[in-house]
């Protein structure tokens, strides 16, 4: 086990609000969410950078990416659009060297919402929220509608 | 042919900087970069949103990004990083309506010059530049080291 951050997350031995995990993904809250519903794709296996990561690991890290996308718009978070983002490198301020893609979710008209929560990133009760965006992927598998 | 811009550069009906095209995929230089070597990377067949992408178009799209932050950390850019981003709806800052990854490569203490270029948003050199990126993909796909 190294001291990564995120692959404690992984094994369950740091706290984390999971959203979605499989034998070699795993999402969860961003402790320090930007928007309601701020979530981080991660692969399980250590990989530092993308220079780290094989290209069909990151293709799965991508297509889990979309799926979220979809569910934040679903279940009970109702957004209207997501960010999704990795920033490789810390030139480009990736924070823990662990590769994470961020789906951040966005409604209409949240502009000022989203610069706050740019400065202050502060956590929207984990729990119900997690609740909202599991209820959207399951919405989602089930082939409901927008 | 429908009235989109990035269908209209797919077609060669438009006029754009490519530097990357498969039977799937087009990927050319933002006309307004953020950073020197700002590419975009679309599916040739149109999709508004993340919603109406096949999920296997979408990982293709993922991808060639991932091998496009290779490519600009190699060749004349040598970047030391990059920011992938889809800006997914109106609500994310989506501007146009047609699915796109942002690949802007970063380099160490380019801070402010990043804050610059989101305001002015400035062409440096096209031709140039995008030489320099389909080097950096040349080099990768020969196993060259960075």
């Amino acid at each position: 086990m190294n001291d990564c951050a995120f692959c404690r997350i992984v094994a369950d031995e740091a706290p984390a609000t999971k959203v979605y995990e499989d034998d070699h993904l795993c999402a969860f809250l961003d402790i320090r969410p930007i928007t309601r519903g701020h979530t981080l794709v991660i692969p399980k296996r250590h990989a530092a950078r993308l220079s780290d990561l094989d290209a069909e690991l990151g293709a799965r890290v991508f297509r889990l990416g979309h799926r979220l996308a979809a569910a934040v718009q679903h279940g009970g978070l109702a957004a209207d659009g997501a960010n999704l983002l990795i920033n490789d490198g810390a030139a480009a301020f990736q924070t823990v060297d662990h590769v994470h893609l961020h789906v951040i979710p966005r409604k209409h008209g949240d502009k000022l919402r989203f610069v706050k929560g740019l400065v202050l990133r502060r956590p929207h009760d984990p729990e119900s929220t997690a609740a909202a965006i599991r209820a959207g992927i399951a919405a989602k598998d089930q082939g409901a509608q927008p």
